[in-house]
């Protein structure tokens, strides 16, 4: 029923990192607990540099086949760590490409049986796994409405690469923890080489036409941000004993405040609420006060600025502000994380910004005495029956 | 910038009802804290007599102008409990007209000024109040780029209804109280209405083609849940020292488990997370334990049943179950508030089930010694500069 259920169904109880990496040592990586998590958090960069080596020129051929399919309207199919991929992606398409998107509900079709007209859309589907049985149901019948199928996943041998016209292979290797860190970034990265890839199919001008070139530079920054251990710890003692936690952003950054939200609670339990700074305004922002820490991500370009009026509210309400960002957005916050986003991007940033926030979740759980690699709820699926 | 936030734009301070409802004795609405939101609840079911009876007509006259100009595809834009609203009306056009949809990621056009070809797109835009500038400017935007545009607000004479070329009046007279009530069950009735339009239009077979009829029994059926104040005021007891609470459904009644955690967390303060049923079963679980007490919303039909396997594994952990739904349902959970679904459509039943969780929110508010009507956020906007 879902990816991270999925996980568990894994028979492969070795302990030894995927064949395709290197076995160097890492000293996040010494048999305590929440060890999967941190390795697979370190072999990050290692992911980066495989799509961009390996990965690159299938992207572009499947980005060509699609293209010439002119679709008009997009729709992502996905659950949970990789929903928050697709909804980065739905931001590529909408801005880089002018296309209009949507996210499906899955139920429509699956509890429904909706046989919607799709002809015209692109139905992308996201999985780590792409065992999830209503991911592969959901897919098959896009693609008998008429819908071309695009599937993303860690698994070219799974049933919904199978089902699904087209495929997208992330490369990752194996995923052991069952909170997923490796797979997003390495949906984030196909996710932006596939959309550039149909900006450069549909002759789209823009400085950004050759974003395979400027994702380049992404393994060395997203390594010099891993290697930043102790700036986490810091920041994750303030987290020890908070209750709940508000992440926020705007544009491009938002769905890193929605996976940065998913990770602090399925590795912490600590209810971690996601709001785009528009939607903060609204209602939630009842909640903020002293006792109810917020994380903003400031993404340094259009999203940031618009994020700014809702900087100024918090700081106003004399909020607790951690601000993930540039140096600049930083300095002015009372604490944060500043990244190296000179010259990166903005649509790239995102693959920066989750990097010192999975870190955190690994961090503030270990600080609380919990162990990373096994949540509560999963260790208690043998007793389902 | 917000719905909500707007409220308190009102010069009106006059605590009568709206001059259009009777003047009638409440005993919710006395003088005390959340008299407001007390007041504008109560006049639930008169609000949907009133579009039944005179927003009927107009609604299927729109329908039937939309119809005439084949939309394939559908966008949703809103915010806040509005968005709640559009979600709903997602299900139906997905489920009940087989149309792809989604919602607008607004920043997409409001910060970084993207124009999406928008042909034989329907863009339906949410709004109490009509005059959120963001709004506005993403709708005009859109009918810029060839959507065709529907506002939905409760301001006939509103900038947004002004920019849009249909729009659909939701007639729940001058909303006073900051968390939405009245606006909510209006949009929901006005947004089904105007569904079961565009299936008259479109010829679409199935028992539901005489939906207005259907609907008839709604004011009275409300009226009587609105009654039983006693229920949920044994309910709010349970919550009085909660710390966090989560909400979850599948199908129909996710939006109202979405909007029930809004309605709780902008009133009270706790931290509500919602989740369909599916997407629970990801990390969010691991949140679930006995001081994690869960409202399962169980709308009686298929969505429902997609929820049964949730709800075993609820159970089979030792949750804190309270179940809003049938009889049957509730008397299978430890606790709850039983609905008269008998003979109601599913597709009507979200009108129903978010009336008890409305009252939940005002007496879990009051029980904390808080006022329903003054959310510390927006007692906080004169102070902002």
């Amino acid at each position: 029923m879902s990816d991270t259920v999925n996980h568990t169904l894994h028979d492969d109880s070795d302990d030894r990192p995927d064949e395709r990496f290197d076995d160097r040592p890492d000293d996040w990586s010494d048999g305590r607990p929440g060890r999967h998590m941190a390795a697979e958090m370190a072999e990050q960069p290692d992911v980066l540099r495989r799509i961009l080596a390996e990965g690159t020129s299938p992207i572009r051929t499947v980005a060509e086949q699609v293209a010439a399919r002119r679709p008009r309207f997009v729709l992502f199919t996905a659950r949970g760590t990789s929903d928050n991929a697709a909804l980065y992606a739905k931001y590529l398409f909408e801005v880089r490409l002018g296309m209009p998107c949507g996210l499906t509900s899955m139920s429509t079709t699956t509890a429904y049986g909706a046989r919607p007209d799709l002809r015209d859309c692109l139905v992308v589907t996201v999985s780590q796994s792409g065992g999830s049985p209503d991911l592969v149901a959901s897919t098959r019948a896009a693609r008998e409405g008429g819908a071309i199928t695009l599937a993303v996943t860690n698994n070219a041998d799974s049933a919904l690469a199978a089902v699904s016209e087209f495929h997208l292979d992330i490369l990752a290797g194996p995923e052991r923890a069952l909170p997923a860190t490796k797979t997003y970034t390495a949906e984030l990265l196909a996710l932006y080489l596939f959309v550039d890839g149909l900006r450069d199919s549909w002759g789209h001008p823009g400085p950004h036409a050759a974003g395979d070139l400027a994702a380049k530079a992404l393994p060395d920054l997203a390594e010099s941000v891993l290697a930043r251990h102790a700036e986490v710890k810091a920041l994750a003692a303030r987290y020890r004993f908070a209750e709940r936690m508000v992440l926020t952003s705007r544009g491009y950054g938002y769905p890193t405040a929605k996976e940065a939200a998913l990770k602090l609670m399925e590795t912490s339990y600590i209810p971690a609420l996601s709001y785009s700074g528009a939607d903060l305004l609204h209602g939630p922002l009842a909640m903020v006060d002293n006792i109810s820490p917020v994380i903003a991500i400031v993404t340094d370009g259009k999203g940031g600025e618009a994020l700014r009026p809702v900087l100024e509210r918090l700081r106003d309400r004399g909020a607790d502000l951690v601000v993930i960002g540039s140096h600049a957005e930083v300095d002015r916050a009372a604490a944060g994380f500043a990244l190296p986003t000179e010259g990166v991007a903005e649509e790239l940033q995102p693959l920066l910004e989750i990097l010192p926030l999975q870190m955190l979740a690994y961090e503030v759980t270990l600080a609380r005495g919990q162990d990373p690699d096994a949540p509560r709820s999963l260790a208690k699926v043998t007793k389902t029956h």
